[in-house]
């Protein structure tokens, strides 16, 4: 079941874009999208802002950091489907669980502890290729803000660099 | 057991390369890596077809994305060592286990609720840094694709920019 | 308690900034930051170093990578906080526990399996964003080195490119 492709049994095509030689000089965006969810959890598919930002950035080949400011969210790439996205909940529940807060030695004064470890569970921010001024992403990957702690106002950051 | 550098006992040294003032215009590539292997689960090196792009790219210094355009499949960034990539496996099934295939939601018509969990476990893409035209990497850092639901054909993208 | 935004009642107030137009050529700079701490584990704010080198490096606008040469050790972004980093460290322990070191196919003669698991699950790596000349960070955001294998020399590199 296990093997690296040094000897690998796995078809491997691939195809090179890009121009050889072709240079531009650096561009470079920057905006910060604000949250403020009711919930203490919620997942929410962010897609259409990062593609308008990048849009908005002018960069034709690049990449495109979304990172959260706050260190009780994530940002992750995966599925648009509600089944998943309440098995996420579910899973990083156990994995992680709120209950009881006191379990946790952050939980001093403070209930979120569970929140912290949640967000590195999920990965806690992506980079993203720009090219010919589009996100490029496979036909599945949407892209996700991952709120653990919420019911306050919360931004990510997209910076973008490229030419 | 547990500190900050603040006032860190730890050694620190550090050296400073490249060249203040020295710029150069931008330069990108991409690049799809096209996989389909047989088995429901494996994990794939491919540090070596990493390397190839960069050296096709003619980036001297920059940053490579390297990211799955599958969201139930990971790139990640460990050791080449068979028993380790067991361990991994037998790991990442049992805090996201494949079976029961009804314990997840998403699993309506489909198995692989798992993959799309275990990819987030596993962090779910890597970037490289690129120093004088090649992968700037420790001596035991190999890049991997992680497949968890295999049996069809999927791709990698790679994004590298720099000078 | 689940939805995306694509009808979210999320509110969202986005800023742009940055120059439409203003171009750059390429900056690149790259720092290696050594390590080695008295103990198996810990858990460095390693911020400090990581702004003093994008001073260094004369970037103004741009992406940094933070990434850990060895494949036992993970950097990653979270709070300043000594209970919350027991709490951390606690968990990790409990999801990827050291003891019984036998539990491991890898531990052939080492003892470190459960150092290259901690690592994946505390995300391996990090990408922080440049914005005038400094670390484009909230708040809250700190960069740590986490040893999972320590007691020995070890290095994170710092490769940032921008204008």
């Amino acid at each position: 079941m296990f093997y690296t492709n040094r000897r690998s049994p796995a078809s491997l095509l691939s195809t090179l874009r890009g121009v050889p030689g072709h240079t531009e000089a650096v561009k470079h965006a920057r905006k910060e999208l604000w949250f403020e969810v009711p919930e203490r959890r919620a997942y929410l598919n962010i897609t259409p802002q990062v593609q308008e930002f990048v849009g908005e950035s002018g960069i034709a080949n690049g990449l495109c950091l979304v990172n959260p400011m706050h260190i009780t969210a994530a940002v992750y790439v995966n599925d648009d489907e509600q089944g998943l996205i309440r098995d996420f909940d579910d899973w990083l529940e156990r994995l992680a669980p709120h209950e009881p807060v006191s379990q946790y030695r952050h939980n001093n004064g403070e209930d979120n502890a569970d929140a912290h470890l949640k967000r590195q569970l999920m990965a806690h921010q992506v980079v993203l290729a720009i090219t010919e001024g589009r996100l490029d992403l496979g036909p599945w990957e949407q892209v996700f803000y991952a709120e653990f702690d919420g019911r306050r106002r919360k931004r990510v950051l997209l910076k973008a660099i490229g030419e």
